[in-house]
């Protein structure tokens, strides 16, 4: 998700020891039928169809060979070859994979696929690559591991071993790096998500369509409250829309082309025909269109909390962060020319309320995401009515202390945005609100409103993405906060630990009075022991764990645990609660 | 929705008339051509194929040549025929749509057909009918409308016109029928539903899929929050489960089988299979499945409100009475055998309160639904769990003074229930919430929990429905309340009217103060004299009208018009957000 903050040729240098991991895995076996081998976020991966499955091992032996041939120096050779006489050269040379991949490219009427040599490796490859292996330092990459993927991603081909590894520019940035994914497995969302009982995957149901437990529910729910009662303060106005729609809806948008072969198609035995909805604005549109407007309704802001739905590859779902159906805080202003500036303002309002709410404003920077200048038939729309947007956008910036960076060619294909990058607490980088200006929309569907003349004219379309997916800010919150989210947001508040059978009623009346000021409480009273209850307590990542004992009851106390603190602090359950209440209402 | 309190001949009755009504259709067009015409509520109807288009005099009509057919008082006469004799007979009559119904009997495998006789008309019907025309009461039975209906219900075919009428035992009952029939026009949902802009439909979005505008999501949310809130009192906790799943789950629950043509299918080009969730059981079971559970868990209570679809017949989709996707407010208990009781009591308290604060437990009834014990076949499930099952539910109804009625045969596919029964204010039955206990589902899915003799044994599942689906509630509300709604739940609950514009500053700080705690609240300062404002506000069901000018001002108050009401109270600011915020909170 980075913007323009890697450097291509680093993209290079990764795609180039994609190659000589390929030549490292001939090395050992020459049986090795291989298929992709890109850069990716970091580094490159490379699938091959392997004899035997690696084991751990493998990984440091391969990573020799690696530097054996990086230190051989081979040159990277360009060439360009007709394509039948490739795809005969690669079937003879027993590579499936790439024989599929040329014969696909020519039914798409390639005639000549280009080529990379260097040392023993021959490969189907568009480059770019370094010039020659040497290039490429030898103590800033390593394999990271071995997964399996399908071939084409498609969980009805052969799986394929896929060899991840990273790669930097230098030594001090590829420490720094492990240091990071070592965090991040700490914080795996997927390890968090069953330790917690957040969610849970069923075989039954399928992979990439997630079961939210009680636990998970109250995060996603208290997610939603938080986020509705912020754009409520806004003027957002909350709609409810189907999942589903008849095909035309989406081809008028223009999604129906963009998703192409994402979009589920939905159909019964009685011959209906609709669309899983991918996105939510054209439903929008409609509940807009309802209704004469006269200029004196505008804006009118509509957000609704939806699930909308992809049909990504089957063999690519996986977790919170790839699944079939995204549940999307989405929402629109309809408004005139002369509003889009407010309206805007207000929408990063809201973005900044959010994001500081969790502490993550405080390290963010801005894209004014532009057109690419020197491709504008990328683009739909008037170009007076770009120049009106970039510089609505490039003075809301200025005006808001934004210092927005200009990043040409990031528009969206209707319109220019403002994109907001946030690092979390591992220092990844996350992209997710963003706030879009669309003249073209409304003028598809024909929406319109009454202006002061009494004439029919198209509203503007201010498109605004706060949290984004719920599922992807799920992952954004347990790997930020490691599972220990902030009070307001945790699924049990606080857990009660009477010491003793004996002190279970005043473990009761004290659980009932926090359950009535709306406090989530439990009560732990098993048999195991008070250390053993904490532990588990503290793994949980309870906020407060409040013992209970002979000394409480006396006093009408609590024996405090903060879960981030080794002191216990006995306070009487009045000022407990009074603590925790305002700790909840400020979302501490 | 009525059950068991319409005795068997009236619908013989009113099947009858439907036949009468054909055979004065007949001297009026003989050129019809006459597809159903079945017993319905209150009535009957009949299907046919005409040369031209009723107008509303054609029933006064048909009306006047039904009573004679009457006084001839023509008998129904039974025969049976041999299905090819019968076919070509209807053919070579020109009523191809009973020789279609004939032929699709054929292919079900049938070699006979029922026909009755009666005056002029010979029909394929099942019967039963009254001995003669003349056991028809000449004054109690009346045609209401006529409406268009596809072939079939399917849109695909041709638009046949539809006649309806209504029949009853005596004069004084059409009478009451017919008044209640016209303070329901007044109160039906598609109507308020457009006066109050509660819901909308597009034609790009398709029939059958309402899209809620802001008031209208008020409604639901409210509504939701309500039912929430309740549940979670007794125990219940939210899960949140996908749409999709893959259609082993349903074939396993039994649902792809019970539901069969009215499943939606989702695929994609990428050979996706999954099926859009009829019911949310089979999911709930899953989340209960993620974890080992102990004796000591239990009860487990989920509940979600979601979508569930069904793929009604294109034809018969309209208002928010049959829609595709319905938001259920389901729940489900997992627990003991020995917990059953004190989890069914725990369902039907809440049934209580939610049904309380409507104001619609006074004009109750319970049915025991139990087995038909003729037809053991009939049901799944050891006879043994029925008699646990049917015997805890007598003991509830016992030990809760419901007074519930045994109604044989009207139990689940998989255990008894109660139902619950109220009347509306026009008078109507309505059917919503139910109590099921169910043996087999958990069994079906090897759902499983650990005794206290440390041995794996199923838990049993009891369902319960308590508004049912938000769109059949919402439309109970909307025609219960004629769009009245309590102030709880009305999406607007006060509007300020600035008598002129200087006083437009004095209605915003009022405005304000009701915002902060959350009233919802708006501004009518148009430039329409105060009458007209006033009576738009009337016409929206506003519950308080806030009349603010000079007299107001000078003494902080407001001048308060209830909606029902003809009197204007004035009192400070403060006395009414008191008064308001009570009236809110307690939900009256």
């Amino acid at each position: 998700m980075s913007k323009k903050t890697t450097p291509d040729n680093l993209e290079t240098l990764r795609h180039s020891t994609a190659h000589v991991l390929a030549m490292a895995v001939f090395e050992m076996f020459p049986e090795a039928k291989y298929a992709i081998g890109p850069a990716i976020e970091n580094g490159f991966y490379q699938d091959i169809d392997l004899p035997r499955t690696l084991i751990p091992e493998d990984l440091d032996i391969l990573e020799e060979k690696m530097k054996a041939i990086i230190k051989a120096n081979f040159p990277f050779e360009h060439a360009e070859a007709p394509i039948d006489e490739a795809m005969h050269d690669f079937e003879k040379a027993g590579q499936p994979y790439k024989a599929e991949m040329i014969r696909d490219l020519k039914e798409k009427g390639e005639n000549k696929v280009s080529i990379y040599k260097s040392g023993s490796l021959v490969d189907l490859c568009k480059g770019p690559h370094l010039d020659s292996t040497g290039e490429i330092p030898l103590d800033a990459f390593k394999l990271t591991k071995v997964s399996g993927a399908y071939w084409k991603g498609d969980e009805k081909n052969k799986m394929l071993q896929r060899i991840y590894g990273v790669a930097f520019a230098t030594k001090a940035d590829l420490k720094d790096y492990l240091h990071m994914l070592e965090e991040a497995e700490k914080r795996d969302h997927r390890k968090l998500g069953k330790e917690l009982d957040l969610f849970c995957f069923s075989d039954l149901v399928g992979p990439g369509l997630p079961l939210y437990t009680p636990k998970g529910t109250v995060l996603k729910d208290e997610l939603q409250k938080h986020i509705e009662s912020v754009c409520r303060k806004y003027g957002f106005q909350k709609v409810s829309a189907p999942s589903l729609a008849k095909p035309e809806l989406f081809e008028i948008s223009g999604h129906a082309k963009k998703f192409g072969d994402e979009l589920f198609h939905v159909t019964s035995e009685k011959k209906h025909d609709f669309v899983l909805k991918p996105v939510q604005c054209p439903h929008q549109t409609q509940i807009y269109a309802s209704k004469t407007r006269s200029y004196r309704d505008l804006p009118i802001r509509y957000m609704e909390s939806d699930k909308q739905y992809r049909a990504e590859k089957t063999g690519e779902v996986g977790g919170l962060s790839r699944v079939y159906a995204i549940t999307v805080e989405d929402g629109h202003s309809f408004c005139r020319v002369d509003q889009v500036k407010d309206e805007i303002k207000n929408m990063v309002n809201i973005i900044k309320d959010l994001y500081s709410s969790i502490g993550l404003w405080d390290n963010h920077w801005v894209s004014l995401s532009v057109r690419d200048y020197e491709h504008p038939e990328k683009y739909i729309g008037e170009p007076s009515d770009w120049d009106i947007c970039e510089k609505i956008l490039q003075e809301v910036s200025d005006e808001m202390g934004l210092e927005a960076k200009r990043c040409e060619g990031e528009a969206a294909l209707y319109g220019p945005k403002l994109d907001f990058m946030f690092k979390d607490a591992t220092g990844r980088e996350i992209q997710i609100p963003t706030v879009q200006i669309d003249f073209a929309t409304p003028k598809r569907f024909g929406l319109e409103y009454i202006n002061e003349k009494g004439e029919k004219v198209p509203p503007v379309m201010v498109h605004r993405a706060i949290l984004g997916s719920y599922e992807r800010f799920l992952v954004l919150l347990i790997e930020h906060f490691a599972g220990a989210f902030p009070t307001w947001l945790s699924p049990v508040q606080t857990i009660i630990l009477p010491i003793s059978e004996k002190f279970k009623d005043y473990a009761s009346s004290v659980e009932k009075q926090l359950l009535e000021a709306d406090v989530r409480t439990e009560i732990d009273a098993s048999d195991e022991s008070l250390g053993k209850r904490i532990r588990a307590a503290k793994m949980q990542k309870v906020p407060y764990i409040l013992v209970v004992g002979g000394k409480e009851i006396a006093s009408n106390t609590v024996a405090v645990n903060a879960r981030d603190s080794k002191d216990q602090t006995v306070m009487p359950v009045g000022e407990f609660l009074e603590k925790i209440i305002a700790e909840i209402k400020e979302k501490k």
